[in-house]
């Protein structure tokens, strides 16, 4: 602490003390507060301490990671042949859960962690994403789908009979919610599980050929059993999508390592998709197949003993109630997009500090990181991941209610996903034809990430919900007397700041919030100022939302960039003890970088508002940005390397080849 | 023209009249004049004449289009087998060079087109691009690059020798620019040939390991011949990179379909990539190699009788002498992302058409084209495909200087190539997870236009010469009085147009003009304050436009805008008499859709430098643009039928699978 106060001039120090003062206070979401950091007036910027910052990313599972780490760095199963050869599914299947086990034989977490410590699942699974994507993916089906259902949804009785075999992949699964007619609108899926009273079962039946399970991973090959989300119907009444288990191979046995097809069951493969190829996706039909009473898993409803539909939750929360438990999952897969990022920064980075091109005249060729360009294009999404890695970190930890839960990840992944596509594509051209080499991976993590925008809810749908929340509650804010609370706290504290600082972190905040706060406002008032009560779900609701949608979707965008923003400042002021000036200077160097590039991202909104005035503004900010990449050149390849890429994945470290 | 006026109002008659009257008076690339077009009182859109589309977009190539289309979707071997199986490369590689010839038994084009009718062999390339990208690119290497390099820089001796082969494809060769140590710095390569006075030949050699041809199509499996450029040393002077032909296989034989590879030739093949794997991308090396006098191509220098270098060129200008003459390739490779974007929007709009998700309270599932978020990330793209057609065709016909069609190519084929990787983006997002299906064709067509963002020229580097080549003329301009010429003509008459309405075409321009003219001062502010006389090439000038390279970027960008927008108005003019109504509104709306998104992109620019001012500009822009998207989507299917996507390659026509 006392080297960083050093460093400061004493108008930051008082600012970093009152922060930290106060920081016990302050609404969780809130940190308007001045940080007048004044970062232009510090000393130049030396290098962080890797330790602080691995510390920092790797969390309270350093010992797991580097579990994980090794194994992937050392076992044959994580060569990824598939990249240098061409490989058929079938063979990167078998590689894919050959890993698979690999990794459980570490036996560093177990289904139930999803519930009992997900910060430690989301560590573990975010660090098994470092390799070949198929294997993450596959614990994905496994562990987060089929497990999540049996574990959320199910009760002691599935808790008791399953678990442990999901855990140990004795039990492989299918998570079969999606059908082919279906794929965001799953509340209108078209399977029917039908109560036959007299035999105590359920049948099971696909009535049409869209109504098929369509994509869920061990489909095709691997899996044993299925949750099969399925119309319940009893006594001729449609009670709406609800969960059961439904065996569709028989147990392995010798020479038949997956079992087979069981009678009823129909199965089709999913021929070749661009990325996770090592999962063998594909469509499930059910022809009247009959399964125990026992098999529904009925944490929130069941068939009781006189054949009558029961519930605990009302039906128009049932479906709500049931996916809202995933939310771990979510930010599961938002970690796969962001662990891909940093792979990607890692290998581009590496390359273009290796790779000298042109140079000033009759001087030797440059590396091409010193140029301006490939700076803007790599830098500040080195910043973006720290960034949303924290948020990461915080979401998973937070207590919060799960509409909160619901919308910061839907949110997170959706922004995560997307920023880790542009992030991709700029490393990609960063290295030239290289990046477009198998072997260089950009290419294969971009693909990967590509599934996340639409993967475990569409972007756009899961923005919608986000816009949704937060405009509810501005309604009911606004119509219980204007005071804000929960999310939209902040709201009440919005103060300009004395400094128009391009480089003030609470300037950036100030914008921030300004700019989320205006986008709800405007979305208010496109839809309720005609009709000040107008119902959500109606007809005239449906159709003046559909004119909003992009507007949702930036909302979305401005809510995730105060969050992030917000938290990184947190994380800044939680670790003012225990780091060193140098590592606390970097850090407030990259949450002033990401903080002004979402800025200029969206330039047009801040000045068509007003909240930025004056001339010129794009050009002074663009210059700002150059100048802060150059700053963090120098120090870019410590920064990625608490990222703990493995040297395998590694492949431009030294040389050109 | 007739049924086209009685649509009009009075005014918007006059206005049109007036522009086609004086057309012919204008600066081709100047178009300010009012066009008072005021479609908020048009009727409404009306399905337009498919044929007159079909038209321009074919241009005057309808039977050569036709006949490859024909082949394209009935041929054997343009069945995409590699998007349902794995294949090896070894496979693909054989099936591209079947495709290959059965395309040139079509005998539409030859080598010589590209200098006698480029604008046939452009709409011939942009044809053959409809299929697997592989083809095209082999046609790139074996035409362009080998036959490019033969036709422009090779004189009567080596047409007579080779060209006739190299069209019929028996001869297959190498374009051997780039090397393992050098892609966009391409003066800096290190391949050697030195003339051997005593026998009068030239000994080709790679002395390091970084100076292996590197990447070039046709080495690693069929090329027989390269043209290789190298460093000529004549009696130990380098007089820098030149051009040679050289022998790199035997010729075919029995057996040996592609001969066999000659001594002191070294050959590498480059493994799996995102892309283009029927192409047989390698590297190449030579161990002092030699080859006959008559092997230099010497269309600009030679080394005469006496064993004496002569060159009709300046040393400083022989690299560029030798380049501008490939900016037919260059416009070939735009072409190339610009078919990709068309062939994904015409399989992404299909499928949203038929595919339902969600609608109003208790109806039915809605085609999800018709929410505005679908509709916001397709129908811009239609818009943006046809004015990027119209504008490579514009060029390819356009007789300016070289400088000016470098400089336009470049551009364009760097805005060409970053657009439609958005627009497959929001194509494969817009399909769920059948975007990520193979059979899709939506990311293989993205990382086929991925490599056009760095093939055929970096996109970075182009832009930097496109804004030097701005910021050259404007200084010139000043300094000779201030009147602008050229390029830059449109300078002298912009001005304030008398409306501001969004959907004022005039008005669109104005804003464009007015901002590009913007950037370039912006610019020259930035280079030539400090020192009015800087050199370009100096220590002082390489510090200072390293500085500006994004500014660069997005004055390339702007200036690109501009000219689309242009070349998309005088279209529009050119075709007033032979279409129809409702097809000329059509296009209006569909220009001025593209020039709103554009502006949008780059509102922050717009705004902060108060070329638009006012407030709430960003909402009432977006709802201009969710407006327009909506008007012109019940017609999207119509739109995209003139780009002639095949069946075959459209695999969502009726219905899921």
């Amino acid at each position: 602490m006392n080297m960083f106060l050093n460093s400061m001039e004493s108008k930051e120090i008082s600012t970093f003390r009152r922060i930290s003062n106060t920081l016990q206070h302050l609404s969780t979401y809130h940190l308007s507060l001045p940080v007048e950091d004044g970062t232009e007036n510090e000393h130049p910027l030396r290098s962080p301490d890797i330790d602080m910052l691995k510390h920092l990313l790797d969390g309270d599972f350093k010992r797991d990671r580097t579990q994980i780490r090794q194994l992937i760095q050392n076992s044959k199963s994580f060569e990824e042949i598939h990249l240098i050869e061409s490989i058929s599914p079938e063979v990167h299947r078998e590689r894919t859960i050959q890993a698979v086990r690999e990794v459980i034989d570490l036996s560093i977490v177990s289904v139930t962690d999803m519930k009992d410590n997900p910060e430690k699942f989301l560590s573990w699974f975010e660090t098994v994403s470092i390799c070949d994507l198929s294997v993450v993916l596959k614990f994905a089906v496994q562990y987060n789908l089929w497990g999540g259902t049996v574990l959320f949804l199910g009760t002691k009785k599935h808790h008791d009979k399953y678990l442990n075999d999901i855990s140990n992949g004795k039990l492989l699964g299918v998570f079969g919610l999606t059908e082919l007619g279906h794929g965001s609108n799953v509340q209108g899926l078209e399977t029917t599980s039908t109560y036959d009273n007299a035999t105590g079962e359920f049948i099971i039946n696909s009535p049409t050929w869209t109504s098929q399970k369509y994509w869920p991973g061990n489909i095709s090959a691997h899996g044993q059993m299925a949750t099969v989300f399925a119309r319940l119907i009893v006594d001729g009444t449609d009670h709406g999508v609800h969960a059961f288990i439904v065996p569709i191979r028989s147990a392995p046995s010798p020479g038949k390592p997956y079992g087979e097809v069981l009678p009823g069951v129909e199965i089709r493969d999913i021929t070749q998709k661009s990325a996770y190829n090592g999962i063998d996706n594909g469509g499930l039909l059910f022809r009247n197949v009959r399964i125990p009473k026992d098999n529904m898993l009925d944490r929130f409803s069941c068939v009781n003993e006189r054949g009558q539909y029961q519930s605990t939750v009302p039906p128009n929360r049932h479906f709500a109630a049931m996916m809202s438990v995933f939310f771990i999952g979510r930010l599961c897969i938002s970690s796969i997009s962001l662990t891909a990022m940093k792979s990607g920064l890692v290998v581009a980075l590496s390359y273009s500090h290796n790779r000298k091109q042109f140079g000033p005249p009759k001087q030797p060729e440059q590396p091409i990181i010193n140029y301006s360009t490939h700076q803007r294009r790599l830098i500040p999404w080195i910043a973006r991941c720290y960034t949303l890695d924290f948020t990461h970190k915080y979401v998973v930890k937070s207590s919060k209610s799960m509409d909160v839960l619901h919308s910061y990840s839907s949110g997170l992944k959706a922004v995560t996903s997307w920023d880790s596509l542009v992030a991709l594509q700029n490393a990609r051209e960063c290295m030239g034809g290289q990046g477009m080499r198998l072997k260089s991976r950009i290419t294969v993590l971009r693909a990967h990430s590509d599934m996340c925008t639409t993967g475990e809810g569409d972007n756009i749908v899961l923005c919608q919900q986000v816009a949704k929340f937060l405009l509810f509650k501005y309604n009911n804010s606004i119509n219980e007397g204007g005071s804000f609370t929960g999310e939209l706290e902040y709201v009440n504290n919005i103060h300009r700041p004395t400094t128009e600082n391009w480089r003030s972190l609470s300037y950036q905040q100030w914008l921030l919030e300004k700019r989320e706060f205006a986008l709800i406002k405007e979305l208010h008032k496109k839809m309720y100022t005609s009709n000040p009560s107008i119902k959500p779900n109606s007809e005239e609701w449906y159709h003046l939302w559909d004119k909003c949608l992009n507007l949702a979707i930036q909302l979305t965008k401005a809510n995730v960039d105060r969050l992030v923003h917000s938290i990184f400042l947190q994380k800044i002021i939680s670790i003012t003890k225990e780091s060193n000036a140098s590592t606390l200077q970097m850090l407030k160097k990259l949450c002033c970088l990401d903080g002004l590039v979402q800025i200029q991202r969206d330039l047009g909104f801040f000045c068509s508002t007003g909240i930025i005035s004056g001339h010129d503004k794009w050009v002074k900010l663009d210059d700002e940005i150059n100048a802060l990449c150059k700053e963090i050149t120098p120090f870019s390849r410590e920064l990625v390397e608490p990222f703990g890429i493995p040297p395998r994945f590694h492949p431009y470290q030294n040389s050109l080849e």
